[in-house]
């Protein structure tokens, strides 16, 4: 008998790895914060003697979620404007409401809020863009949640840096703090083609070379943003990027609703990466990502909720369904992206795209032990002819039972056992009274 | 002090009427299966003596709501066959299967599945099609949830009828039999223009002036069904059914993707429903039903789920997401389609579509009262800036605590009263169990 830390048996296991998509009353071996084995519930048994073992009969175990894009602070504005066109929604309330409120202790209270979201809701891993960086690392390491937290630039000044060089001075030093953190990475991230000009973007594809760091990107959300770009340059943004070097396999571009068959092909040749956020996009009317098109092309396609304000919530259960529906229509065929495509979507391509797959992304021997048991014993997701469907298309995100990041069980039946809910609901509250009532 | 059967206080309540969107700390005060009064807590506390007081301090109440069309045994199909392009799921598995499985036992235990799911997430209501809807009549009765079975009507022969007549002269006895029930009401259910012809199609017609019953019926849901009956009549679905005198304020337009904005004006002028199934139409990429242009042409809209096999749900908290942020999307417009129109869409607009509006759809004195309240105090619904935006863009069907309809409490705390869960998905399994492995 070889003595290890958890061994957890499941009526279904879906590795997202080569082989079936789901295998039957398997259980998985983990030690020292990875996953050990994968085997036969019987030969686990006899194998393996657990300081914790946990029977899991009606559950699927999956590959950590990971989400990512998000502006995991934002969960503070989750609701405070929504229905309005974008630039209206954008200048008359998110960046005044911005302005007005974000400092430290916003950006660890929302963040915290945001990770308690999405550990209850199967993610173990967002990438992050917003200010104060150092901060959302922060919170994320104390929730016990991976994080990948981008260091933003931007041409303008704003509360977190003066210019752009500032901005990448400040994200350089927060990435070498960061260099060796177990659950915390680091990625740079200019905000958008039109907020970060040719110079400070060269220098970004310099650093992110030397430092083999990759690069998150607003591209090509909207159509007016394409048509401005065309103005001011001359040139489609991805145009402009790809000049400069930048769409490569180091590219995590967010959004891209508006994309030309050459463009499809730019980035699957390129070896780009697509983050796509379906529900923002939805909400935003920015226009829809041509995900099958994308993946018949070759292209990596990952799947994030951008913010909570524009959303409105963190849950990546709701966002591969939502990803699952929509893909279809846009495709215009109803056998377009499957739900183990979108699984695959939320767990291993987002890995991939965040440079992180040899660690995250499917149940695999080695990898670090994130791992997602969803309960699929409910009335709306019966009965179960198969398990990815039920949790793509039916699963509520409450059925997610337990959570394990780096082998820690993060949720415990449902209750989070690094956070206090309560405690981070009443933070919630205070800092919407403020919001609606300054003095 | 007056004697009642049950008082509700509540932090929010949300009448679906004239008046303000949302009102603070009130109560509903319901006697003999109605609402006699809407009242703040204090007066309540002193002016009421009820059996059960409910004390709910971080929820909402809506009207219970009102699924619009669904197909409420298929819950035993959900996640059989997805990912299929329509016409190949259609013949290859779910007519097949429909011909091998459906039967009286079945449409039960499919029904009662289905009454579980829409109960435990907020539904008080459903508008059904299929077979055995006496058998559908009975399982909605012994679950205590309103339904209004579909007095189904097609060309040819199935397990249900052999021929137009058959099902017309079932229909009307069931008809009959349920004229004065409490719960159950009909609506006669002509499947769709390409499965009925001229014949029964007018008799509908004439016996739904007669007897004042709605007309449920699929309408323009592809671009191929509109093609074929170009090919076949020489002329549109929706003209035929003009011309037969269909296109009235009884009809209910179910789907409704392909309008020319002729048809737009058709269906508003003229007084006719439409039935939107968004989730539906993109998971079978059905086309876009153009929802703020109906809106705005003053036609009335509400919501569906259609059935579990083509969803994967019955969650209409879920299915108001997806018709506001796809709404949005098909406008090109942000801010199409509020969140306060789309609970209209899914309550007082549907009651006005089966004809039910005198007695529900919202929450004011003298209808019934079919009462839901919604949890807010959860992760991913705070913090709370505005209700009804919550309601719509954040919450989990489970966040919905109690459901009382015709005054009776049929979900408490989360726990169903009038079913029993474990049975039921027992009895689902043992279904899947047959239909994977047939004898």
């Amino acid at each position: 008998m070889e003595n290890i830390d958890t061994l957890i048996k499941a009526r279904w296991i879906i590795p997202v790895a080569d082989g079936p998509h789901h295998i039957n009353h398997q259980a998985v071996a983990v030690h020292n914060g990875r996953i050990l084995e994968i085997l036969p519930v019987d030969a686990a048994t006899t194998h393996y003697q657990a300081k914790a073992v946990i029977e899991l009969p009606n559950h699927a175990l999956i590959p950590g979620l990971i989400n990512a894009h998000t502006h995991a602070a934002m969960s503070l504005f989750r609701g405070m404007a929504d229905d309005m066109p974008l630039n209206d929604w954008l200048q008359n309330k998110v960046w005044p409401a911005e302005a007005r409120w974000v400092n430290e202790q916003f950006v660890h209270d929302g963040t915290a809020l945001a990770a308690a979201e999405m550990i209850r809701s199967g993610t173990t891993c967002f990438a992050d863009m917003y200010y104060y960086p150092d901060i959302a690392a922060k919170a994320a390491k104390q929730a016990g949640i991976r994080a990948c937290v981008g260091l933003i630039v931007l041409d303008f000044p704003t509360i977190w840096a003066a210019d752009a060089n500032e901005y990448l001075s400040k994200g350089l030093s927060l990435r070498d703090e960061l260099a060796n953190d177990a659950l915390i990475s680091t990625i740079f991230a200019p905000h958008a083609p039109y907020t970060v000009s040719d110079e400070p973007l060269k220098k970004i594809r310099m650093y992110a070379d030397e430092l083999d760091l990759q690069i998150m990107c607003h591209v090509h959300e909207t159509a007016d943003e394409v048509a401005q770009a065309v103005n001011n340059h001359g040139k489609r943004p991805l145009q402009r990027l790809n000049e400069l070097g930048l769409v490569s396999p180091a590219l995590n571009a967010v959004h891209m609703t508006q994309l030309s068959d050459e463009e499809i092909q730019l980035v699957a040749d390129s070896g780009a990466h697509v983050i796509h956020c379906p529900e923002s996009n939805l909400k935003l009317a920015s226009g829809y990502c041509p995900v099958h098109a994308l993946l018949q092309a070759g292209a990596n396609v990952a799947l994030g909720t951008d913010g909570a304000a524009s959303n409105n919530d963190l849950n990546m259960i709701g966002e591969m369904r939502s990803a699952a529906l929509l893909a279809k229509s846009v495709a215009n065929n109803a056998g377009a992206v499957p739900a183990y495509e979108v699984l695959k979507m939320a767990t291993i391509n987002a890995a991939k795209a965040l440079g992180l797959a040899d660690n995250l992304g499917s149940l695999q021997a080695g990898k670090a032990a994130d791992i997602v048991a969803i309960d699929l014993n409910a009335l709306k997701t019966q009965p179960v002819y198969d398990p990815v469907s039920q949790i793509v298309y039916s699963a509520d995100s409450t059925q997610v039972s337990d959570v394990w990041i780096a082998g820690k069980r993060v949720l415990h039946n449902g209750v989070l056992t690094t956070l206090n809910t309560d405690d981070l609901i009443q933070r919630a509250q205070q800092w919407r009274d403020k919001i609606i009532q300054p003095e």
